[in-house]
């Protein structure tokens, strides 16, 4: 193939809006993408945008959104800006009709999410949110373990996102760690993640005015139990994830590169032998199988974000991470906010009849 | 020194009540000690007693508990039975006039506990619990930075505790692994472990009748926190302590031999800037510090254990982890439970007077 | 199973030679073992022999090897004395018709070994080394993938055993801790080690009189090489041997309990695209497969010596780990000498014929 | 500062030749640099440098390497092109007055890299190789110990770097590999590395025409010793340097970004009580201390090369990777293909004059 320094009929014409922490790495992947051409980058600090492109490029930088909503050659734009301005950017992209990819969290509340959801709908518009870890190999494998049915009935998930981090001015730690492992279970589980009930409790030791250490239980429908711990405080990076099946458990390192995923032939093993006068004969074997920990070929997931996106532009297809599962994450964040302000108190959660859409 | 197969006038003599599942390494270490003698070991089981201590022996083998108590030469017991059957011989054992090691729970009440700590303290008698973690060079350390002020105020204590475990007959999840935890921090805080309030969530997924995996939030006098995760079905062994304190943080990872403790120099910085209109300039510094790895001599934890035990029976001082460590031990079982019936609700604890015996 | 205090018909009566360093290990599990009887351990330090039986022992101690070879209860002599005397306390237990087990090195010369392997054989009796590694649950497993032939052709392997040790008064690096790797290759290739060539390079840096720090590579038949490197002055504690096969490739890494073995699915892949004019075309692809970590039962190695020990005595079979095993391993410690006197030569060694009697 | 689309009297201009493996890390760096400015990629594949610039770029591509050496706006030169060719395209730039920057190695032979750096310093121009690794957090750490004298006299170092490799066609395992070690020792050692033999084992187990695996041992002035382990078939990465003193080790674990370099307060102890008689009461204690791992900064080492090139350009310092570093490790691998062909033998190094140039 030949390269050229046009764009080809078949680019999807994009603009990426905020150029701060995120929008960097958005920028550098569609700069590298085959199938997108990046027109156009937004921000309120045009020479942050400037020094992101860096000085040998040909793409624009402007501060005026609405030049990016009026531009006929943009048909989607990528949202990375702080995250109470992601509702009013995305409506109006979207009532420009711009296809929109979207920063998590999607929103601020689910009700804002969920008319993002409807305004997208209604114009047969694509709406996406960036939950990277999804289209990483670890959990794409980890996807196609759960839907294959390979790990059995899940029964115990727990997660643990932990690293010195900085206090966020306008996030608690929920707010800031949490959509990545909700984002994670929601594609991993089969109708996404939605708990009967929550609970969470957060703490501020160090008086930053908002939770900097957070713990979160969530029932799941059946049996199964998830658990997230969360830090802003933790002088090591723990990244790991054991998702414990009937049959099967992985254990997902992700600090450890070269094995990322572990999977444990067997997990426990329950031999009831029930007397009739004695309950407690029913026994757990120590049973820890062989362990297969899968070559996973290494590739930058947001990478993968973008090509999702356009090719779901393109086709009409309903993306992996769709609008509908910011809204799930949304509804249990809110669940959570309303837990840490109870003490930890459960908080059951209706089940969501936009769950049945995928 | 020469060696002889005969106790000398110093040897605290000794007896081992149960040869199950901890009781043979009570009985090696009371076998190595050059402080104490053992005479006896007593199991219903005689067969299990005499294959524990095996065909070279000239250890008696008895299932008579009554021997035991009324053997002259026997002035100290050290019980490894059943939980349930704790309260009933270390009573008996106290009654005797014997000195008492106990393995933990130290009773299955809090009641119980105390009064068992009552009759010790009438009878001048020494009452011990087997808090082996205590003895260990890497909580001997923690204690120490803790004390000595090093770690400033602590904030944050995260622990886990998870491992494939075989499903108790006779405990759930808690009651097995979390007096492990609670013991550890007992020694270390300056006034013992005593939350305000207990929040805990038990799971079974695999139906086993009981918790077998647990969540353990404790509120800490103070503004800290201590969580506690412990599960039998983890594929993974994880033993991992984070201890925050205002000034370093300790990692504390058991299953690294080579490196179990790491002492970050700093932890995090909290710059308060606040404009009177804008509290959110409040900001966490990324501080990642030099890292500290303290030499540790690797030694034999229950060996310490033996040897603090005939100390405290020759000097009459208090053990480390004496009786009333055991009653504050069992006051948070007690509130675990309670939780956990409540689903997780917060169960306050009264601050226990008995703490200030210490 | 009855317990007694009394050895049984079937047992065979052992005495053990030399309490110090590896002593107390023998001791301990013939303590432990329902095969065999210990009746003796003679140390010319009778103290040391005592300090390590314990006081609660019925197990004789005595400084007079006579006593030993004359005592007619004694059918098995297990030698755990310095290296220099192995040679000369075996010959007097063989010729006494006693059954051996030496600890290694065999001897101080392979012609001493062989004089021990052929008095041995003359008498029909057991002469077994005590290379324990052999007996472990991880070179039970390599071997067993080796000899099924599920490696393919073996094609480098290489060895690594450093850490802070203490300078031998009477072996440098290469005899204190090679005879580790050397039994383990012995064991683990069909006809046992027997390089073509060897070539050494010993160094002392800290000017200990001694090599402290040790490199080896061994020719093996074939295209093979095996490299081991051996140090006593390493900071960290390594232990990794990798095995490459032309089919899987196996990394054990010793310090790593959870997960001791690795076994690489495939390793790397020769296409031979080879034009006439271009041999440059060989291309070596990336293969990294799957891996999988089997699940290995931990038990301890030297009780299953003590097992092969009794078992071949009571059915005249050869044990795995067999004199003549000890005598290749002197070979290539001889060999070894030489090179490093000549500043690493390559020295080669004659195909032993012993080798064919396995 | 505002960011501006064209270059500023100060930057470097800078043209790259070669767009294959290791130019787009180079082309990328440069880039982002705000004081060069990159006019030209120069690559006999046009299409390829293009693919590497993206389609938004306005750096120039050619084929054509007269109109670099033409182009007034361009200062200096920076080659990664195939080794074979690193000489010529150097010499002509030089020639033309360009400063040049060159991937390892600097040339095919010392002769030719020698040639080079006289070139260069007629002309009063830069010429520096780029040995990335030295400029890298964890070797700035290192050198700045070693030259502050902390670790004492360096007596041991070893170095493993292995892993799944492609079989290079134009180089075996030492020239793919051994520069990166060579390199980093040449920028530790106060003199440069300058070792007084080398001896080097090659394999080539898969039939692939060349080393795969090699072994190189270095004697250093003193007594110390470096060796290196280089593999391209190995299924686990491990990168790996012992940097062992006579005060304090390093250990250097490239692939735990979490804890790259450890510090070990001690290493080992010498302690010699000769008796007239007994030579070997000399003894080394275990003194494993305290460990120190440093907070490094995670940075980019190549924007770190790129911003010594362009210092040196308008300083006119030396660089700390100049052309005589290229020089002696081209010596050393000169060493190590006759050592190899000769199987290990022990090759003498003259000690090179030029070092004391530094």
């Amino acid at each position: 193939m030949s390269y050229s320094n046009q764009p080809s009929p078949n680019d999807v014409g994009v603009a990426v809006v905020g150029a701060g922490y995120w929008g960097p790495n958005l920028i550098r992947n569609f700069l590298a993408s085959d199938t997108t051409w990046l027109w156009s980058v937004c921000d309120l600090n045009m020479d942050r945008a400037r020094q992101v492109l860096g000085r040998h490029t040909s793409v624009e930088v402007t501060n005026d959104l609405q030049a990016i909503l009026d531009d006929p050659r943009i048909q989607a734009v990528a949202i990375a800006t702080p995250a109470g301005t992601h509702f009013g950017i995305a409506k109006a992209c979207l009532e420009a009709g711009k296809h929109v990819l979207v920063e998590k969290p999607l929103a601020l509340s689910s009700i804002e999410a969920e008319r993002l959801v409807n305004v997208a709908a209604e114009r047969n518009l694509t709406l996406m949110c960036d939950h990277t870890y999804c289209y990483t190999p670890a959990v794409r494998r980890i996807r196609h373990e759960a839907t294959q049915g390979t790990l059995g009935r899940l029964q115990y998930i727990d997660s643990v996102r932990i690293n010195l981090g900085i206090v966020q001015p306008d996030a608690d730690v929920f707010w800031d760690l949490l959509p990545h492992d909700l984002s994670i279970l929601d594609s991993i589980l089969p109708a996404g993640i939605q708990p009967t009930a929550v609970s969470a409790i957060g703490v501020d030791p160090i008086g930053a005015g908002r939770s900097c250490v957070g713990y979160v239980s969530m029932t799941l429908p059946g049996e199964g139990i998830a658990h997230v711990h969360v830090s802003w405080l933790s002088p090591v990076k723990i990244r790991t994830t054991i998702i414990g099946g009937s049959h099967r458990y992985i254990v997902w390192d992700d600090v450890n590169p070269a094995q990322r995923l572990s999977i444990f032939e067997r997990g426990v093993d329950v031999s009831t032998f029930q007397t009739p006068d004695d309950q407690r004969q029913m026994m757990v074997q120590y049973r820890s199988g062989d362990m297969l920990a899968p070559a996973l070929v290494e590739s930058e997931a947001l990478a993968d974000v973008v090509r999702e996106f356009a090719d779901c532009i393109r086709t009409g297809r309903r993306p992996l991470t769709d609008g509908t599962s910011g809204v799930r994450i949304l509804k249990i964040l809110e669940a959570v906010d309303a837990s840490v302000a109870a003490r930890g108190q459960l908080v059951p959660l209706e089940q969501q009849s936009i769950g049945a859409l995928r």
